[in-house]
């Protein structure tokens, strides 16, 4: 069982992987190039919670076996998000690390249920969540098993699908002592840019990246502009090793 | 049993009531002065979702009792919060209208347990939620059932505890077609200026409110801050009645 | 002269007129309409501070003379926009009210200038504008001269423009002891929204509102979106003196 | 004649300095340090826009020899704020680089006086600017004179003064093909803080940073919290250099 502390012995912490499970060898293949790559764990999901109902739901309880495979084979933990309590008890064996979206950050019932697991937990924060919900989120999990995750909030800005609130970050870090990783993917909704934020994240002395990554990127059933392909996602890993040297050393 | 066209035949509709249940001789002398009063239904909740773990988390399932005895003796149909798929089902012949609050706005897990309900649900948009996000979460429900509550969004004003977006509530029900009731008092945060807000709501042409109100506020348990009290929501209904005649008539 | 406490002494003070000052003909039919129909003050530009270069900026000081014979006719007093200190003293003996756009709320050389002068002021919010950095703007140029306009923020959320910001329109009024009039038509940025928004305004028991008005407003050359025609400002007349006694009494 | 292309050279370019002018002898010996430090540009105020009137205004005028002496004895070009149009003539063959601050960026009497300089112009944007409102700005003054900086937005977060929208500055510089560069002491608003989100800026690839520095900035007039001291800037500029290959190469 690999714990929170295992995690954050990286530095820093690269999860990667597709949106979603869409077959088992997609799966497979993406999870193979990954650890050659260095990824610290696999991120993907089984079920795919949409704003608007009819859409692609995911695989579900499908993709269990696969899973299975793919930590066999490459040894890489696996994160999924949970949206219902049954699945954290479906996802045991399968998945290593827990973690929570941003529409679920004050979903009290799921957060009481999952501080009865032991697993690590990956805590998004909420699209404009205060500091003080986003611990108070966490104290209900059990801040030991916790690890932050900042995604991007709502706000008058134009630029992207979201703004990265990096300061917000830093100050979860450095003020409420929790170590905090960033999503680049979510906040920007657009590929090109994914590398740019995701080297700010590391260069600022957070403590990782939770990344999509596919190996075709334009093919994949959700999310298909913000995955990064594998060539590029290699480019990034080189760039964060340097990156990483400013605060870590 | 009551019904969403039912409900919406009181123009404005009118919803008050304490934050929470808080024993048994409380919430009954509240319900029968809402009642003399001219409140169209009582609001109050068993189960309080708090930010913070460690706070007063409601009275539970004790007070469904209560609840029965409050609508027996005033008729009042009972709204209340549900946080978790389990209180749907409990709630059966208690409470006549549902409610979800804004942190769960987008917990589709909920939301689909309540599409297989057949009460009126009142949805509360989430933090700042995109019209878009909002009216998918209706949908999960069943928009046909749906009664939307404006509740206040995170902006960068320093004003009070939330910013009443009258604007997304206006178009919700100009361009969506969907009821939207106003939440003055968990916007507001402070009890001098739930009037102020509230009336802005009728004026504007929108479909209710639903308050806080308490026998005594400033010796309630949760929210002591912005409940008004019974004067002042005696105060509060004929200035209503006045503003209702600019867009209902 | 007109004073501040010449034109609160409306209850509630109505200031509508054309975004521009399009021909001399426009201006004057618009202006007696408006004083057929009760408004207390005439509101116009001569300059347009656009966003993008190139756009129309307005006919400049050929419309002193026709402005000169639209107070000579109606008796209007006339309120319009100062965007550089020059036009405070060309303006002399024809604007009886400066305003100062959102966009200049912190041009602080520009306030102190308008605190040389004598006449009322009325100072837009910024964009985003704390309470504190609003009030400080007014004390720039005397706060005893200073009625305040709440104009719409910008927020993350997607429903019109801006964002009606009452709470802060309200916290400025009560706490602040300023005078506070809204501005429904530079929030809504489009017409149908405009008279829900105005009367919210009203019913919530600020002091005023301004409104663009305009006799042929799809052919205006600026704002066609958002201006009222004469219908509709009649029939909104008529509701604001109905919602004005909710408070004012 | 220093032009935006020399600036731009640099790459990264680092302005850095006090946020006002205190005295002869502290200007002089900061300058002296930040040349050796490898400093691009010395930035400074001698008028200082405080929101509150009353608070120290800048040593104005005096100030303009001490400069002049600066330049001649360090070489560094010298950007300074401009907050009335009479500066901008005040300021010949003093500064070399001239700066418009968030609560002018709209004024546009101000940039259109600036597009008949021939100085390299920084544009800061305004608190909650879209990109178009910003970009309007810049072709005011002339686009190929600009250089933008991106300063923080009010928004709903509550992590510090300001959220650094570091996803606008991205789309500023690859979108609109603009350079930029980001300013972390204001957005920061407390001096630990600071080299987190220098850092980030320059991973990110953007084309700089300018930053407050004092010899002992817990004396400092102004901004005394946020101004880092000349170790840290040491440090920083160490880090800058190593972040700058991540992206400049």
């Amino acid at each position: 069982m690999i714990t929170k502390e295992d995690l954050l012995g990286s530095k820093p912490l690269i999860i990667a992987g597709p949106c979603a499970v869409e077959s088992r060898e997609g799966i497979l293949a993406i999870a193979r190039s990954l650890k050659e790559l260095g990824a610290n764990a696999l991120r993907t999901q089984l079920w795919k919670p949409r704003s608007e109902p009819g859409s692609f739901q995911g695989v579900g309880e499908a993709g269990l076996e696969w899973l299975l495979e793919v930590k066999a084979e490459t040894g890489l933990p696996i994160a999924t998000e949970v949206v219902a309590e049954s699945q954290i008890e479906i996802l045991k064996g399968v998945a290593d690390i827990l973690w929570v979206g941003a529409r679920n950050m004050q979903n009290f019932e799921l957060l009481k249920v999952l501080g009865k697991d032991d697993r690590p937990v990956i805590l998004k924060r909420g699209f404009i969540a205060t500091l003080g919900e986003w611990m108070s989120a966490a104290k209900y999990i059990g801040k030991e098993r916790v690890i932050m995750c900042e995604r991007g909030i709502r706000s008058g800005s134009d630029a992207m699908r979201f703004t990265l609130d990096l300061n917000a970050a830093l100050v979860m870090r450095h003020d409420y002592k929790m170590p905090v990783i960033v999503d680049p993917s979510h906040t920007a909704g657009r590929r090109d840019m994914v590398p740019h934020l995701a080297l700010a994240a590391i260069a600022a002395g957070l403590d990782g990246i939770v990344v999509e990554v596919h190996n075709e990127p334009e093919k994949a059933l959700t999310d298909a502009k913000q995955q990064i392909d594998l060539v590029q996602f290699q480019e990034l890993m080189e760039k964060v090793r340097r990156a990483s040297t400013l605060f870590f050393s």
